[in-house]
């Protein structure tokens, strides 16, 4: 039994039992795991009013120790919430598998037969804060992937996470995958976190999903790999030749959809040549943005308030935007290379030769050509669901699904070859 | 200028040097690169004498401070292996660029176009000893996939290295290559390398190569991610049903071929119904081979040493082998994963459903039926080149050539789309 008293022990034990599941789960066929998912997302449904009353529990333990009204309702589940957590169980089981998939594969010269075939990664730490249905969400990515998962969510939520993670077990357990295909940290200690990010070679990846404070701590600590993003600073460039009105739509849609998501727009960049700089300004400011200029937007729309030095490394998460007037495309990229997060970044432009310079030389995860910097979704771009986004240059980047939650090996079958 | 007095300064500047230097690589055409390393190859062809002088420089000293012959082999240069580094570069320009590669691309039903395209990691640090041709080896396969290198030689070897980079360098400037693409580390004081693990965000990936001591060090200290290997741990099982002359051809050739590479076979493992296991065991044992057997090999073949229990998690890099008497295919499968390091491992069988069965379940970077696990090279796998091989589970697994030193970013593409 896992020990809390130790959490080195804890982990290291829990992770033992987790490659023992994963060894289970890598040869289990892909209408095995989806089936067993439509049987967790159906008893998770089932169980729909104990959820409720578990959360109902953390929310008012919350409420107490005064979290923020926005924490408030990341925390809160009803039967909607939940039925939307059952739903999206059922749809990663409708997702394709790719655990087998060959890559590729080809016949040396001594007949050797070669292939790079996908495979699960094994054992994955899930460490989250708030929204408990990452319990559910990121158990069914990692078992449709063929991975066992370890999941360690926050004191605020841990007995709706408790309550969520019975439900899943029991269905994916009625559907043949080991219990111990996903394990929830008993202890809510912080020393438990540490644990997991040291356990290289008992974990083999970390996805962290909530604030920055929890993600800037998974970077620094960890010796187990990590697909995170830690923070989410995009920009939109406006180049000359730009469509007003795409430019104005883009550029709201980018701030303004949603403010709080890490997709949002923080930077507007604008070309010193753009001739409806001003107006696109102050259609900006006219959704509620606070606009925040350089010198010389401020000299074209002298309304808006003085961006600070720190303004242009800032991740506001608000409606809240920096403005700067740049001179031309490379002026661009280098303030996106200088300030940027390799999140997502945006050009407006009717030039083609420009968008392309742009898209290449600009080092973010995403990069788009009129469109706006809220597309960076794993449901936007047909994955279907995602586990995070990732702005490492390693492994996965951008929204990480199935596919970021496998490796490959090479499989090579021969007839006695031998190097000689 | 690098200021060696400091080195976490000297690195940053380095590395953004590097920086831009890679910059200008993303958007480098296939052709150039490659006519550029064309250029190298040539190069380092004409300052063949330069760099052996240099290097006989550099085995005197070693010489003086008592290397090993193996060791003092590996540092040697003559001008048939500086024309072999220089056929090394030029192999290097032939190979397929896949910067720029569209891996897959979709057109989402809003209308905007999405692909996800190679592009090049950004800036590699590559630690390495003795074997001065790495300084060649690794720095074209870094350019050619896009990438900058800052390289960190050993002591032994620094002139050797200086010479060969200046050559190198000469020839990538002439083909229009930024000379900060390859960039060899002025010091080689330790404190550099220190330097380079810790160097988070300005090198994308450390790549080192080299001995137990320099590869563990690498792994427990750096804040980069690492692409390595640390041991070859490698197992060949010889099933019940398998042929016993190709069981005694892969054995011998995956043990004794080349002892000292990190694809040799350091245990065999038999299956307790494999009725030529005596023979097996006397065939390798006369090869010149020491032999040190659990107590059922023991008891079968009484005249080979005893294996302790370190044995079986220990790589000899040598003509040492231990053997294991196994019950069936499930106690192979749970040994290599209880000693196994994930290199490669292999089955002989004639049984196709007990070879799926092991190439299925053995979570190793290579997995191979009926064939030596000596064929575990980047050559052997049809990649043109390796600049080593990695164990871990992500990114890139096994033989690392081209593809590992590249990643992809998302490229969307629209015409005004909004998420509203």
């Amino acid at each position: 039994m896992a020990d809390a008293e130790n959490p080195t022990e804890m982990i290291a034990e829990m992770g033992a039992r987790a490659r023992a599941a994963a060894l289970v789960l890598v040869a289990m066929p892909s209408e095995r795991k989806a089936a067993a998912l439509v049987l967790a997302s159906e008893s998770i449904r089932a169980a729909s009013a104990e959820i409720v009353a578990a959360n109902a529990e953390d929310m008012t333990r919350a409420a107490e120790a005064g979290l923020s009204g926005a924490l408030l309702d990341r925390l809160r589940l009803n039967e909607a919430r939940v039925a939307a957590m059952a739903d999206g169980v059922a749809a990663v089981a409708a997702l394709a598998d790719l655990v087998g998939q060959v890559i590729d594969a080809s016949e040396r010269p001594n007949g050797l037969k070669l292939s790079r075939v996908r495979v699960p990664i094994g054992v994955i730490g899930i460490i989250y804060e708030s929204r408990p249905n990452v319990t559910a969400d990121a158990a069914a990515l990692c078992v449709m992937a063929g991975n066992a998962a370890i999941l360690r969510g926050g004191s605020e939520a841990v007995k709706s996470n408790r309550a969520i993670h019975a439900a899943l077990v029991a269905g994916l357990k009625a559907g043949g995958v080991p219990v111990d295909a996903v394990q929830l940290v008993p202890t809510t200690d912080r020393a438990a976190v540490g644990a997991m990010l040291k356990a290289d070679g008992v974990i083999d990846l970390i996805i962290p999903r909530g604030g920055k404070s929890l993600v800037a701590r998974v970077q620094a600590e960890a010796r187990v790999p990590v697909l995170a993003h830690l923070d989410g600073i995009n920009h939109v460039y406006v180049d000359a030749s730009a469509n007003p009105a795409m430019a104005a739509a883009v550029v709201v849609d980018a701030k303004m959809r949603r403010t709080g998501v890490c997709g949002s727009m923080e930077t507007l960049l604008i070309d010193r040549d753009y001739a409806d700089a001003p107006a696109l300004i102050r259609r900006l400011a006219a959704t509620g943005c606070e606009v925040r200029g350089d010198a010389s937007a401020r000299s074209l729309v002298p309304e808006i308030a003085a961006a600070a030095a720190t303004d242009w490394d800032t991740e506001y998460l608000d409606a809240i935007a920096s403005v700067a007037i740049v001179d031309g495309l490379d002026a661009a990229i280098a303030h996106i290379a200088r300030h940027g997060s390799h999140h997502t970044d945006a050009i407006v432009t009717e030039d083609a030769a420009v968008a392309e310079r742009f898209l290449t030389a600009v080092d973010s995860a995403i990069v788009l050509w009129n469109a706006s910097t809220q597309f960076a979704d794993g449901g936007e771009f047909g994955l279907g669901a995602e586990i995070g986004i990732a702005t490492g240059r390693l492994h996965a980047r951008g929204p990480v699904a199935l596919e970021g939650l496998t490796t490959y090996k090479w499989i090579g079958r021969g007839t006695g070859q031998v190097r000689g």
